[in-house]
């Protein structure tokens, strides 16, 4: 299995235990219909609870934020931005793409009918840029580097300074490998390869192709971004990538149509307290400025903690203090609409890294081959994004056309209507996600979540359920959402399950 | 230029010389209505030719010939196969693939409002496997390979082996490269990487992510398929990769819907002659029995030349010399049309290497997700081609079966109606393209085509110009056509206002 990469491929376990009357009617109340929410929802439905989704927002997706024309950009501390796209270009301000090993949440674009398209999450005809603005492309970036290591490594084969560390089968094997692998000559040298791009490119009649001469490894080490040619095989990045046709929240639209209760939209929750028979739920109604108040058997509380941090619970010490300590993570995004320039470069999708604040230009997937598109100048999280985010939004814009500009030459002037998102400041966001490891102590396992407070949460604090992608090993994908959201769903079930031995005529409050 | 990579990217120099009276009204017959001959029909009439297109077949395209339900495949010495699709499944029998520096054919597919849709051309879910039938995943083929090349390297430098090849500057830079490239752990050894596969893949909660393990090298090195892992980095294979929806040959329908004078289908020639004031064609109307001639100024003949050898010309003996020693390669396809197993295994398009005679199994990148779709279970040429054609075709179409059986196990049931295109053999085409190695003697420049004969058709013979692709340095590609076609409008230009020079009144045959 091992060998076949099968294992442990990330996979939505689904929900456990449920069937159409499992729910026995409980009423269960959810707090934001982001992915987790509508989830469990979605899961909760179908097995036989009544669900009241509430979301403070006047949309559904939570960090699944499309932007459209018109759409307003409100951040804390900023004025607002209006967003001006034509021709149904639109903006994916948080998640903007998914790893084909994301079946859970491929499962319910396909369940719920949303039409994915190829998102082209690497492009050899991209670049990366070093600091001092020179530009190699990734081709040439990708094939001479491996060219270089290639004759490297032959000749130190050769020279038998490897003769302990491989066997003279592997030997035997491993040249003729290497030879291939950097496209190296007869003489296991490397002067070039064709895969770095044409020296000159063939025609018609006797116009030869010939490769170009090698780029010298110190010109092609000294760009500080030469790291990223291998962002293209981070396991989340690689081949083949999805985008929904339409922008990302057309998933959560899905969701939300296929709900017998759609989300109630505009619900800022203000305050949460355990009752005799349940929970009850005060919020504002955004548009009527009235109060309303549900109250049901559960709740699964999918609000991020920092916002959560300020509605009146009566969750217990380990929680609120869970909830208070939580420090969310910064990352930012500049977006702009302009003629598809870099289409003319022989850039279709990709990614060209560039370093610094921004760290990236983006190129869109989405209509490629039409006249303009959305071009992503910033994309980075992180120490540097909290820094960049103190900048005035119009200097954030700026700084990032002049990236572009140094990156393609002479079309910094093609970019128009730019707007910055920082999610730090987003209301009803506060972050894209937490940083777990903020002040963590020593032994904290590379890659491994596991604090005090994220054990805090994995449980049910009474009749009160947590879950979001911050409760799972991947809060920045929408995956760990759906994760998240079902193994709750699935405890509520049990729970309901075990207390059907005790108590079994079926509750009906609120008849679906 | 060379560190941008821009340096020779191949594009179509376009027609120089054209305006849209440059033609003078004088008529061209164009014998062929391949990419070559409807490039060329297309651009005359732009420069203001009368233009007869004649196509033996009744459809356009040449070989860029798209297979749909109800299509009969005939070949010589074959009994006719009929093509069954279901839900608009289409099999692109010859070229599948555009690459993003084809700027000509991907410029008249935009031109003529033909849409493309990417070609995913690699996807690391796929596989290689090997003679004994082992799979790896692309991804940990790719990874764990890089992994240990990388810790091989670090410690060929470690010892002081490559003292003498790099400068300490560069293997300063190097050592926390190859860190990066390999995954390497803080000692710089190989211990296994995410990037091949999820040990145990990351959950909700405690449910934490581990890597495998490295697969160890020799069992790498075993798999005779490993060095297709650099299949993807052939410059005319790398992202980002274009098919038009719907089928190749909508660009070739673009083409013959702007044309003022659609393509005489059904039109095969059988003899050529010169005559006093221009040429001669006589072909037979296949539907009608009836023999037909068109009286030109001009030829532009992209006859393929297996073809071409067996009609009744007045071309010079060395032309004719040429025609009948140019020796033809074998290139095989075997489709299948099956529910989407591979999907299910989380293959979206891109290519698996199996070897032997089949070579490779091609997933579709057209209607992912949906239920169905076509599965290429073959496309080989060259001598095991040569052979395989030999066998019966419903042999062909077992053992690609069988093949797709222990590639994917349990599936090869799955695959149904299967054809099998052999191009030595179809007719009008008589093999995929030339091969102008066969036979060639010493001194012959690798990757350069330049024989006798291929300098032979450079030139016009009489008034007759040659074309194709088969004329250019890249036979196998549609680019080639376009290239050849465009050089020859342009020579006939050339010649056109050089004779009106000597003839300023304009000729005025059968008015456009």
């Amino acid at each position: 299995m091992q060998a076949l990469g099968l294992t442990g491929i990330a996979r939505a376990q689904g929900v456990t235990g449920a069937t159409p009357t499992a729910g026995r009617g409980k009423h269960v109340v959810v707090l934001g219909a982001g992915i987790a929410g509508l989830t469990a929802a979605y899961e909760l439905e179908q097995a036989g609870f009544l669900v009241t989704l509430l979301e403070a927002r006047d949309r559904v997706g939570g960090r699944a934020w499309t932007v459209r024309d018109g759409d307003k950009i409100e951040m804390n501390g900023e004025a607002t931005q209006t967003a001006r796209f034509s021709d149904g270009i639109y903006f994916n301000a948080g998640p903007a793409r998914i790893p084909s090993f994301h079946q859970g949440l491929i499962g319910y674009a396909k369940k719920f009918g949303v039409p994915l398209e190829v998102e082209i999450n690497s492009s050899r005809s991209a670049y990366v840029m070093g600091d001092d603005g020179r530009r190699i492309r990734m081709r040439t970036a990708v094939n001479d580097m491996r060219g270089h290591i290639a004759e490297l490594l032959a000749k130190a084969i050769n020279q038998g300074a490897l003769d302990q560390s491989i066997t003279v089968a592997d030997r035997e094997r491993l040249m003729p490998f290497l030879k291939s692998y950097g496209d190296l000559g007869q003489d296991m040298t490397f002067k070039g390869t064709e895969r770095s791009g044409f020296g000159t490119a063939p025609g018609a009649g006797v116009t030869f192709a010939a490769p170009g001469s090698a780029m010298p490894i110190d010109q092609l080490l000294a760009n500080q971004q030469l790291p990223m040619t291998l962002f293209e095989d981070n396991l989340y990045m690689q081949a083949t990538m999805f985008e929904p046709v339409g922008g990302m929240d057309q998933i959560h639209a899905g969701f939300d149509r296929n709900l017998r209760h759609p989300a109630i939209r505009g619900a800022v929750v203000t305050r949460i307290r355990h009752t005799a028979r349940g929970v009850s739920v005060i919020y504002r109604d955004t548009a009527s400025g009235v109060e309303e108040t549900v109250a049901a058997d559960y709740m699964i509380c999918t609000i991020p903690f920092p916002v959560l941090a300020k509605i009146d619970t009566d969750f217990s010490p380990r929680v609120k203090k869970a909830i208070a300590g939580v420090v969310y993570d910064h990352s930012n995004k500049v977006a702009f609409e302009a003629p598809r320039f870099w289409e003319r470069d022989q850039i279709y999708g990709g990614i060209s890294f560039v370093g610094g604040p921004t760290s990236l230009v983006w190129y869109p997937s989405a209509g490629l081959h039409s006249e303009r598109g959305m071009l992503l100048g910033c994309y980075a999280s992180g120490a540097k994004a909290a820094e960049f985010e103190r900048r005035p939004i119009a200097e954030q814009i700026a700084f990032s056309r002049d990236v572009i500009e140094r990156l393609h030459p002479g079309h910094g002037k093609d970019l128009t209507n730019g707007i910055a998102v920082n999610w730090h400041k987003v209301p009803f966001s506060l972050g894209p996600w937490p940083d777990w490891k903020a002040g963590s102590a020593n032994g904290h396992q590379e890659g491994h979540i596991d604090t005090e407070a994220f054990r805090a949460f994995q449980l049910a604090d009474g009749r009160v359920y947590f879950a979001g992608a911050a409760l799972s090993q991947t809060p920045g994908w929408q995956e760990g959402g759906i994760q998240s959201a079902q193994i709750q769903v699935s405890a509520l079930l049990r729970r309901v399950a075990a207390q059907a031995l005790t108590e079994p005529r079926a509750r009906t409050d609120r008849a679906a």
